[in-house]
C-alpha cells in the first residue's frame, strides 16, 4: 500500500480538487513578468507594480484556481490575505531566470537568496516549487548541478514532509548550432520556435521527466511541458494559433503518442505547464496531456498574460488597474473556466502511478506511536 | 493597520469560511472520548477503537466544517485522508488530562510528550490549539504554571507564525466546599452542575478571557466556555434541556448580559465550545453567543456524542460500524447543519477587536525584503 507522510498527504490534497484533479494556477513569475510589464510601461516596472500586478490576479483569478503558486518576493507578502479558505498555496523555491555556461549556454539555477524551506513552511505554504531548467544532455558541469540542486530540495522536502513538485523547462542547445543560433539570436527570434527544435523536444521532454522520476529526487508532482510544439504539426501549423506559417514536423497523432510516452516515462503524478502559449493552444495540450494521463496543470500566463494594462498618467505610462479588473473579471475568468473544463477528464493523482486509489493512500506509519515518530 | 505575520493571517483564513465565520469541529478528545466509548463496551476501548471512532467521524462530519481540531494520536494519523481540500486543521498540542493540586484540585496541563510545534507544521497544521483548565482564582501554583505554559504556546506560535487558538476550560473550587463537595463527589455528581458553581461561572469565564487577552499570550483565538449554565436560568430550568429539574439563579436577559461582558473581555475573536452539553441546549449557546460578538464555535460532542455504536461480537461488545455510520449521517449530519445556521450571525473574526475590516487585514512587514527579514 503506497504510503505517505502525514504532510505531504495533507498537502497533496490541499492542491488538488477533491476529485484529485490539479487546477492550480502559477503566478510566482518574475523574469517573464517583468519583461512584458516593460514592454508595455516602456519601462522598467517597479517593485510595487509587479506586487499589484500580482495582486490583481491573484484576487480574481484565484477563486477559480484549486491551489496557486506565487512567489515570495512579490507575490506572497501582498497576494495572500486574497487567497480563500479553500485554495491551496505553493512557493516558489529557486530564483528566478539562471546562470548560463558552456558553448550552448547550459543553464544552472540556484535558491532565492535569505529565503528557504522553513520560511516556506512558516508562511504556510502547502507544497514547493523548484523550476529547473534542463537538458538531458547538457555539458556535465550544469547537468550534475541541476540534479545535485534537485536533490537538495527533494531530500529538504522530504525532511519537512511538504509536497516537491518539480518543473522542468528545456532549452534548445545544439539542435540549433552555429551559424544558424547566432542567426536567429541576432534576428530576436527564439531558438525554441524552429523545426530543429521542435523536432528534438520530445525526446527531451521525454528524458527529463524519466530522470527526476528516479526515487532518489523525492519528486511528488512533476510539472511538464508539453512534450511537442502544437504549431509544428501538420493539423495546426498553418496559422491556428498565431499568424505565423511553419514547416510541419509531425502529425497530431505522433504527438498523441509522445504524451503517451510522457506518461509512461513520469513515474509520479504530473501536470502541464503552458510557458505562456495562447489559450488557444493551451486549451488543445490540456486535453490532451490530461488524456494521456496528467492529472491536471499548472498555468500561469496562458490564462493570465494579458491582464496587465496601461495609461498614461502624469506623462508616463502607468497600470490602469480599472482596465485590468475589467478583463480579469471577463476574460481572464473564462480562460480559467475552459482551462478547469478541460481538465475535468485528468487522471485523479491517486488513482495514478504510484499511488492505486484514494482509498489506499495513508499515512506512513500510523499507530500508536505515530505521534512520537513522525 | 492591524497586521498578521504571514503564516498566522494564511492560518486564520483557513480556519473560517470565506465570510470570516469559524464553524469547526472538535474531535480532539481522549480521556473524554475514551470514557464514553468505555460505558458503551463495558471496558476499555483499544487504541484502534479510539482511533476507528475518530476517523468515522471525521470522515462523515469533517465536510460540514470549515476545520476541524484533531488530536496527534489518534486522530491525525488516520483521519487526515478524510480532511479535503477546503477543511482548515487544527492540532491540540496538550497532553489530555490534567495534574490536580492542591485542596481543591487546581488543575496543572502539560504537553503531549514526543509532541511538538515544529512536527505540528510539519504535519500541516493551519493552528495550534492549547486547552488550559483554568480558574482565577487557583492557587498561585497552579496559576502560574498555567499561565506560564500558555505564554510558552503563545511565544512558540509567535515563532512558527501560526495562530494560536487557546481553550479555557473552568472548574468548581471554593465555590463547593466541604463537606458539600464530598457528597457531590461520592453521589457521583458534577460539581460544577450546581447552583453554586452557575452562579459563580459568569465571572470565572469572563475574568479568565481577561487574564488570556493579555498580548503577553499572544492568543489570536480564544475557545471560550458559554459564560453561564442555560439549566439554571428561569426560562429554561424546568427540564427544557435534559430531565432533571433545577432551581434557577438567574435569568435569561442576565445571561445575555454575561455575554456581552464576555465580550468585552474577549480582546481577540473568540469562538464558543460545547462542554459536552445537548445539541439543543448548544444551539441556543451559539445563537446568544454569536449575537453577543462571538465569531463562531467549535463544537465536539453536543454535535457528535450520540455517534458512538455498539453491538454484540464474538460474546463482548464491539463497535458497530454499520449503525455508527447511519447516524452520523443522518442526526450528525443534522446536528452539524443547525450549528452552522445558528453560526451563520457571527461577527467575521476580521471584523472584530483588533481588526478593522477584512481589506486592513494585510501581512506584517510586507514588502521588498519581506522574504528576508521574515
Amino acid at each position: 500500500m503506497p504510503e505517505l507522510t502525514g504532510g505531504k498527504l495533507r498537502g497533496l490534497i490541499r492542491l488538488a480538487d477533491d476529485n484529485g484533479r490539479f487546477k492550480m494556477m502559477a503566478i510566482d513569475q518574475r523574469g517573464s513578468l517583468k519583461r512584458l510589464l516593460g514592454k508595455l510601461l516602456d519601462r522598467e516596472p517597479t517593485y510595487e507594480e509587479m506586487a499589484q500586478v500580482k495582486e490583481l490576479i491573484t484576487k480574481h483569478l484565484a477563486p477559480y484556481a484549486t491551489a496557486v503558486l506565487t512567489d515570495p518576493q512579490y507575490g506572497y507578502p501582498f497576494s495572500t490575505r486574497h487567497l480563500s479558505h479553500a485554495t491551496g498555496l505553493l512557493l516558489a523555491y529557486e530564483e528566478t531566470g539562471a546562470a548560463k555556461v558552456g558553448p550552448f549556454e547550459d543553464r544552472v539555477s540556484g535558491p532565492i537568496e535569505g529565503w528557504g524551506i522553513e520560511k516556506a513552511l512558516r508562511a504556510g505554504a502547502d507544497a514547493i516549487k523548484l523550476l529547473v531548467y534542463f537538458h538531458p544532455d547538457a555539458i556535465p558541469q550544469a547537468r550534475e548541478k541541476q540534479c545535485s540542486f534537485v536533490r537538495e530540495v527533494g531530500e529538504l522536502c522530504a525532511q519537512h514532509s511538504r509536497p516537491f513538485l518539480l518543473e522542468l523547462v528545456s532549452y534548445a542547445r545544439d539542435e540549433v548550432p552555429e551559424p544558424r543560433r547566432s542567426e536567429l539570436n541576432e534576428a530576436g527570434r527564439k531558438l525554441e520556435d524552429t523545426p530543429e527544435f521542435a523536432r528534438a523536444k520530445p525526446d527531451i521532454v521525454v528524458r527529463s521527466a524519466e530522470e527526476f522520476s528516479k526515487p532518489k529526487y523525492q519528486v511528488d508532482i512533476l510539472k511538464l511541458e508539453f512534450p511537442a510544439d502544437l504549431k509544428y504539426t501538420e493539423e495546426y501549423c498553418h496559422r491556428v494559433f498565431d499568424d505565423r506559417e511553419r514547416e510541419p514536423v509531425y502529425t497530431l497523432e505522433e504527438v498523441q503518442d509522445y504524451c503517451q510516452q510522457l506518461d509512461e516515462a513520469a513515474g509520479v503524478p504530473w501536470v502541464i505547464l503552458s510557458a505562456g502559449v495562447e489559450i488557444e493552444e493551451f486549451l488543445v495540450q490540456v486535453e490532451l496531456a490530461t488524456e494521456a494521463g496528467a492529472s491536471g496543470f499548472l498555468c500561469g500566463r496562458a490564462i493570465w498574460k494579458e491582464a496587465p494594462q496601461v495609461k498614461e498618467g502624469n506623462g508616463r505610462k502607468v497600470l490602469d488597474v480599472e482596465a485590468m479588473e475589467a478583463w480579469l473579471t471577463t476574460q481572464g475568468a473564462y480562460n480559467f473556466a475552459r482551462a478547469n473544463a478541460a481538465a475535468e477528464r485528468a487522471v485523479p493523482w491517486f488513482t495514478r502511478r504510484p499511488y492505486a486509489g484514494r482509498d489506499t493512500v495513508v499515512v506512513a506509519g500510523r499507530g500508536e506511536n505515530w505521534h512520537r515518530e513522525f
